[in-house]
């Protein structure tokens, strides 16, 4: 297959380099906004050629949109207006509703392939891709009802390729669990990022005891402003209810610290304790 | 040396296996209030000898103080009371005014050193004790000069050989900081999983998506409440305003969320990105 990775970044190049690491028949076309990353990804062997974003469509099997979630949201229509008969588009952005809905009366609706990978790092730009990344992770199809089952066939068994295993939803339901287990970590972390590094003013040595506890829950604070803000904006119903729910707990904490009810944190913490058994399913994974 | 753990779990075990694995004529006594630990301490050859508090401290050269931080603002005076004229106590607490308040005026003062090692994982117990936890971690030693110099001296150099770097301060300085660098990172991470546990209620198969990054976020929610209920209370003031000021960030992100100030959030997370500079001092240690 012809497939071309629009955005070689981290995601789009980590699914280039898994797949190439796999089977040694396809061509890789790269195109991104910025030469410098397209320049990267083709010395690092991600990609075998660039290309402009019309050439590579109308001239791939496999068009996969890897770009920040604005940029998806608009060249999704963009792609299905120019792709050929019997090609496809994937993405592969942290939100869904809002592609489903962008290309939702499309006549090539059907081209199209829904898709989120529970995988990434802190880290973005083609010089953070690396083959394992998919390696053992989940991806979530969704609105599989609305792509064509051949080609619904052709992708699942690429990712089933990458090791990857298939959980399918409606866009709904993805953005409204997503939400949760991502995008709340995300801004937990840039908050935690944002209030020492505002104590810092006046403590000058505060990060001299900073260690590994620190260093985890803060870690995705490192994460890429470009992607992340586009994100928000596309999923700010389900994030303003889901940060709701985490402002509470903690003003629910800090009411229980200043009254100094120790039983009443224990018993808090206790509950949270609970989070080792999903802990336990997510480093089985 | 003679060396009591009082409290055998992940500190004070870890403390003993990594002087037992670079000098191997101490001898260890464990001291714990649960008798399946202090037989795990033993079956493990972390300690060599189980004996109670009062027959361990009066023949100990150095007691370690490694429980909770209620328990060890207990025993500290009661130590340092029966504790012989030559002998030392140290402890391994998270906070530290509080016991330097409570021996302030002890005649026997000197004799104690005041310790924090900025190491731990989220695990507790003896099981959880390894010989490399301390190995290039931060000590912090605090109120140095209320301690007898010979005995600073002797036990800087023990740090030293399990190869720790040595950083002093107050105790009031000390607690300040942990606030924001440990004790809220813990708060975030119990509140974090408690509002997903809590979501999981109507939404079975919310951490189906869970990956690395919420993994990591939340990584310290595991953290025992045993060790960090006393925590909070004896910080509570620190940590108050530290919350205070987590909450107001997170408010912030959600206003702009809310407003879809694409750029406010933007700019939010590129001040948030400047973590990278002190998570590069902390991976680099």
């Amino acid at each position: 297959m012809k497939i071309s990775i629009i955005g070689v970044g981290l995601l789009g190049g980590s699914f280039a380099l898994g797949l190439k690491s796999i089977e040694d028949h396809h061509q890789f076309v790269g195109v991104d906004i910025s030469d410098e990353n397209a320049f990267i990804a083709m010395k690092l062997g991600i990609v075998d050629e660039i290309m402009s974003f019309e050439k590579a469509v109308k001239s791939s099997d496999l068009v996969v949109l890897s770009t920040p979630v604005d940029v998806i949201k608009d060249l999704l229509p963009k792609t299905l207006d120019i792709l050929p008969e019997e090609s496809m588009v994937i993405d592969l952005g942290s939100t869904k509703r809002d592609f489903s809905k962008a290309v939702k009366h499309h006549p090539k609706r059907d081209q199209y392939i829904s898709c989120h990978p529970m995988a990434g790092t802190e880290n973005s730009g083609p010089e953070a891709a690396f083959k394992g990344l998919l390696k053992h992770k989940q991806m979530i199809v969704c609105e599989k009802e609305a792509s064509r089952k051949e080609m619904l066939r052709i992708i699942v068994s690429l990712f089933k390729k990458l090791d990857m295993q298939i959980s399918y939803m409606s866009g709904e339901e993805h953005d409204r669990h997503i939400a949760y287990v991502s995008h709340l970590s995300h801004i937990s972390s840039f908050a935690l990022g944002l209030t020492v590094l505002d104590k810092e003013k006046d403590e000058k040595s505060i990060f001299a005891m900073a260690g590994s506890g620190f260093s985890s829950t803060v870690r995705l604070a490192k994460s890429s402003p470009d992607m992340w803000a586009p994100i928000f904006t596309q999923n700010s119903k389900n994030i303003s209810v889901a940060l709701e729910a985490y402002i509470k707990q903690l003003q629910q904490f800090k009411e229980i610290i200043d009254a100094g009810a120790e039983d009443r944190s224990h018993r808090l913490m206790e509950k949270a304790n609970e989070i080792r058994r999903v802990l336990m399913g997510i480093e089985k994974d």
